[in-house]
């Protein structure tokens, strides 16, 4: 039986082009939102889930990351970075300067706004859930209506690309975490990542953190703050490292750390991206 | 002439009810955007201008600190803590069980999910461009639609309170900052916020930093990281602080930090805010 990947859907996004990318053979179950794409894993219905956490242009995906801290126990078991390529796509046959409306998902909107103010600055502008559906409810509006997605979006559901690599900026690159219900072992190339806070507000804490980390000569690739939810001002930190949490270091530094924050939440040990895929 | 304070707007934003209760005298000036704020005061169309920069619940506001590295030399001359209190809104005469339809911004819809599901289940959600454009559109959208939106759009757009404080959590609190051409004046109670970046990608650049204004008992109340928009990994960091940059620590922190960075950027240093307004 064909393992069973979750991604954000529907078929055609960004998120089912890493997943497809992480597992040609997978069946993809798409969901119509990050905490779906947990719950089918959690619930069985899937037996891996892609979701995107961070993009080189507009940061982490915030959703991600509070689900990992406050909603889903899964553990990261692989990272998959993506290039992200936009396309104008419309119905066959469009003219490309009969289009007066652009769908898309607002962000790829706004990735593409130079090319538009360029090619279409007459254009009106609408947002659609995702990229996905924007090229999908293509026939539904009109002749005169273009799409920004992916090559795959246009294959899936019938539409002619009109001009490829639109993104203002080419170094647009999305990571997408897999999460599973087991950890992934240990590679010699691999990335932790974690999550931790203090219920005291004592200066220097997070600095004694910080200080546990570079003593045992590890790697910090990414600091993050995120809030409590309880009060302004009080934060939760999430940090990636470069190890394994089985590598001697590693594990010595996450036990100093322990001791030093009141949660501390490992989200995995995975396996680090070497290039985009 | 009565000071100018830009907001981002129409009016009956949570951002005018901060911008208000900042300066109750000032002439307001709705923008359509963060950055058309900015560009207010840049060009002289306002004196100030009034900014959301943090949420207890959501984080970051990711635009308003991208124009601040990026985008604008404008200092930040004070913060503003507001207690988000929503409300259901409707055209007068509107009986609560006849909803079958609510709009709002989709932060506002999100913060009000439980209240929807317990009280309006079968209501459809409709995103808004702004709390107050849902509350301003109200007759558009005929005679069983709701907004949400606060108690000052109410009044302004002349709709029924159907009931208030419908938030799920009630710790739902924003930051907003004033940004002005000028740097504010030393209180002795204030907070400085910087940004800074590496060139380099050496391990334990920003644990040195971190390092100085440990040594020097300058207690960190916030850390966030930002894309740099060159590659994935790459990041700026964002810190505020407690003092004022023309304090004899906060400077001398300032200046060796300054060696250690590639680019330091101090946003301003402001009178921190003592309690909600």
């Amino acid at each position: 039986m064909a393992k069973k990947v979750a991604y954000l859907g529907p078929a055609g996004t960004y998120a089912e082009q890493a997943a497809v990318s992480y597992d040609p053979d997978a069946e993809g179950v798409p969901c119509p939102s990050i905490p779906a794409v947990a719950q089918a894993v959690e619930r069985g219905d899937a037996d891996e889930g892609v979701v995107p956490i961070e993009n080189s242009l507009q940061g982490s995906v915030t959703f991600t990351l509070d689900l990992l801290i406050h909603d889903s126990n899964l553990f990261i078991r692989n990272e998959l970075v993506l290039p992200i390529h936009h396309s104008l796509l419309a119905a066959p046959g469009t003219r490309a300067k009969d289009i007066t409306v652009i769908y898309s998902h607002p962000q790829a909107l706004a990735q593409c706004q130079d090319y538009i103010a360029k090619h279409h600055p007459k254009a009106e502008v609408v947002a659609s859930l995702s990229t996905a559906t924007a090229v999908q409810e293509l026939a539904k509006h009109g002749k005169n209506a273009a799409a920004i997605g992916n090559l795959r979006a246009a294959e899936l559901y019938g539409a002619e690309v009109l001009a490829s690599n639109i993104e203002d900026n080419p170094n647009n690159v999305t990571r997408f975490v897999v999460l599973g219900k087991t950890p992934s072992a240990r590679t010699g190339s691999d990335k932790t990542s974690i999550c931790f806070w203090f219920d005291d507000d004592a200066p220097g804490l997070l600095y004694k953190v910080i200080k546990s980390f570079h003593e045992l000569e590890i790697n910090l690739a990414k600091i993050e703050s995120r809030p409590t939810r309880e009060s302004l001002g009080r934060y939760i930190f999430l940090i990636d490292m470069d190890g394994h949490r089985d590598d001697a270091r590693v594990k010595k530094a996450l036990a100093e750390v322990e001791k030093q924050v009141s949660i501390l939440k490992v989200f995995g040990s995975y396996p680090k991206a070497i290039a985009p895929v």
